[in-house]
């Protein structure tokens, strides 16, 4: 067993063809489709003259029209509006770090100028007032808003239109389920998702692309659905830890640094967590020759578990979420109850709304006590690598499985990348995930990125 | 120096009749205008047939008819509107815990049938698709939306046009500015107010309410503008402790339990802050008045310092709060900068814009290293008592002057109620404030009540 190159590259058929390419392209490297470059590169070449915005926005056009009726990732998209904004940008001065860069925005997200549905037919048609702050520094920085993208219902269990785009027999895995479809199907480098228990990393190990959640409480929530306040991130889906860096520093509203490239190896803890039985066993091997590799190559991998106890933070985060989102959506509930799918009105909302506050509080108190002893558990590594799914994405529509993967990293509120380093036995991606203390995430990327060199190969 | 009798109690001039009146009167009590109610009140009249949710209403709009020329306390409020909830609550069943309640709402949380427009023309008549989910778990309850508050601009620093209802020279405080006003003024027994700095407890104390800071976290915010995220939580304003009790219980989404009435009295820990020379003397005599009055009426009274190093909260709240506004207002910065205030644009968010994230994590680990070191000297307390306010309500417009009386509790995340309790030098309220640990809300409101009871006197 061992590593896969980026999934995509291995699945990418040549049976594409692409009108616009990056002209002149890069002396040594061959012409690459202009829908195919990374949000980092799309930004040089815009710089450099040698494409423009507009010609980056027909390509990824050009894709999403080519592909969009078997992968669904879209639920608004005007292809007039996306060239105006492509357009403006090409007759002014640089707008900013990401000028020209398509992205794609998670339909719980608020825009000003496309509707915001929250996957449901509640809100069918509902027009912001503004954008989302995410959505406004994105634009700020030059991007360009390609549409919005599928999310599950209310961000929750019960699935949109969105097919795997790698096999349309398999779900893309939730809740930002058109944004990890759109960033691995090349219709843009960039999007946003949310994140509360694994809407994030799930979509980024099930389709191949990589999967950035970060510290809670970093980036600026105003304008994004409230499911579980105490629980919610934003997250970024991209095809290369670059790009994600460079969005990141984006969406804090800073100035932009590169990664640095002068860091020694990183110390790696390899953690088994307590449900690493119940994972494929495709996927624990791929994991183990990670960890293996990883150390081959000079970093320090040594084999981390996690305090006992930790297996109480799946009920934790149940009830958590459950009290939380029962009472975000009290107006549909009061307004439109038999309109809410009866999988999530039955299930997360009704065990919500029965939780008491005694109990919620019981449940945060504890989850606060695992942060203070996950403290000293990482203090000696930098990343800790880890699992981002049970395994590949499986066949159906279930959008949401295997929570259990997901919730003790996110209750923790610590940041995680999702690598898409493996191919598992059906061909089909499987992610590794990184992940670091609160508040290093500049750390936790340039780790990744290193991690990432080594296992692509 | 003594305690003063609630604020409003030894100022209401008998020149002003209502029409309404509960009917018949509870046995041995005046007739009292059902405007001045509490909602606790309301509630039981309605209950027992002696008025109804149309007669409340009407009051409460005459009441608003007489004073708002002059207190200007409403951004939006429309009595047909008013009239139209209340009677088809009467008759309907009892709809729940606040039925027949008129309520007040801060303009910058969101209502389906009423505009929204966070005190700034930009977004003049904007009219949000569904309730915040404070306020739709109000009308769940069977309240009566009065209308929208007005509030100081985006909660930040510039006015609104709300006059203080005891002295028209002077600020109602803010950000809250309308929801303190209105529930001084008689016109509404509640309001829903937010909290980022001091913007619930100083027009609290300026307008002579109770006011109420929950534990942050604890009440959803889904709906409700982000002015600054890791400090924003709601705020109650109302004219009894009962009265937040059972809101409190409301907002959290369970069955609402009455305080307990058979609590010791309470173990104070009395705090003069590092900023106590900053205060008026008036402030300084009357909060250590009321300390000695807490231990003759049978509390465990003693001085607690706060741990040094605190004063740099102050600091640390305005580089937090500057570093969120300033990516939370994005769009408006991008698309409205000259519509925004220039004391705002020039101040907070200028400051923020220029923040680092470096400089932004530093100041949320010292926050976060000031609430473990609070944690032991609150343990032996049930409470603390502390100023709510420099002084009296100062002359002219300033929204919201000292803000470091309440900085440092804010950033702390701990709850508070602020306490009606006293008469200033020129016959205007000034307000105690008592704090809890974090999630300690029912005892820290069971406290406020056995407290207010032997201040009142």
């Amino acid at each position: 067993m061992r590593a896969a190159r980026l999934y995509w590259r291995s699945r990418r058929g040549s049976s594409i063809v692409h009108h616009s390419t990056v002209t002149p392209p890069a002396a040594g490297q061959p012409a690459r489709a202009l829908n195919e470059l990374t949000a980092t590169e799309i930004v040089a070449a815009v710089a450099a003259g040698r494409t423009t915005c507009e010609a980056v926005a027909r390509a990824c056009l050009e894709r999403v029209a080519e592909r969009e009726p078997q992968v669904q990732a879209w639920a608004h998209l005007d292809p007039d509006h996306v060239l105006a904004q492509a357009r403006a940008l090409d007759r002014g001065a640089r707008r900013g770090p990401l000028h020209g860069v398509p992205f794609g925005v998670k339909d719980i997200i608020d825009t000003a100028d496309l509707p915001t549905e929250y996957g449901t037919a509640i809100h069918k048609g509902h027009r912001p007032a503004k954008d989302a702050a995410c959505v406004a520094l994105s634009r700020k920085a030059g991007a360009v808003l390609m549409g919005k993208t599928v999310t599950t219902e209310f961000a929750n269990v019960t699935p949109g239109k969105t097919r795997n785009p790698l096999d349309p027999a398999r779900t893309p895995g939730g809740s930002s389920s058109g944004s990890g479809a759109a960033v691995a199907d090349w219709m843009v480098p960039l999007a946003l998702g949310t994140q509360t228990t694994g809407s994030t990393t799930r979509p980024a190990s099930f389709c191949g692309v990589f999967g950035y959640r970060p510290t809670w409480g970093d980036l600026r929530m105003a304008g994004v659905m409230e499911a579980s306040g105490s629980l919610d991130t934003l997250g970024i889906l991209a095809r290369s830890i670059e790009d994600i860096a460079l969005y990141r520093d984006v969406l804090l509203g800073v100035e932009p640094a590169p990664l640095p490239e002068d860091l020694p190896a990183p110390r790696i803890g390899f953690c088994r967590p307590y449900f690493w039985e119940r994972l494929e066993p495709a996927t624990q091997r791929l994991l183990e020759g990670a960890a293996r590799r990883l150390a081959h190559a000079g970093a320090r991998v040594r084999e981390v578990p996690l305090p006992g106890g930790f297996e109480g933070l799946e009920a934790a985060h149940r009830w958590i979420s459950g009290f939380e989102m029962a009472r975000n959506l009290a107006w549909e509930l009061e307004n439109h109850r038999e309109a809410i799918s009866e999988k999530f009105r039955s299930g997360r909302l009704k065990d919500g709304l029965a939780c008491t506050y005694e109990h919620y509080r019981e449940m945060r108190d504890f989850v606060e006590h695992c942060r203070r002893r996950l403290a000293p558990v990482m203090s000696g590594h930098d990343v800790l690598l880890a699992p981002a799914a049970q395994g590949e994405a499986p066949v159906g529509w279930d959008p949401v499985p295997h929570p259990w993967v997901y919730m003790v990293w996110t209750a923790m509120h610590v940041p995680s990348v999702t690598l898409p380093a493996y191919t598992g036995p059906n061909g089909l991606p499987i992610g590794a995930q990184l992940i670091a203390s609160r508040c290093e995430d500049s750390k936790l990327l340039a780790a990744a990125r290193w991690a990432y060199r080594v296992l692509r190969d």
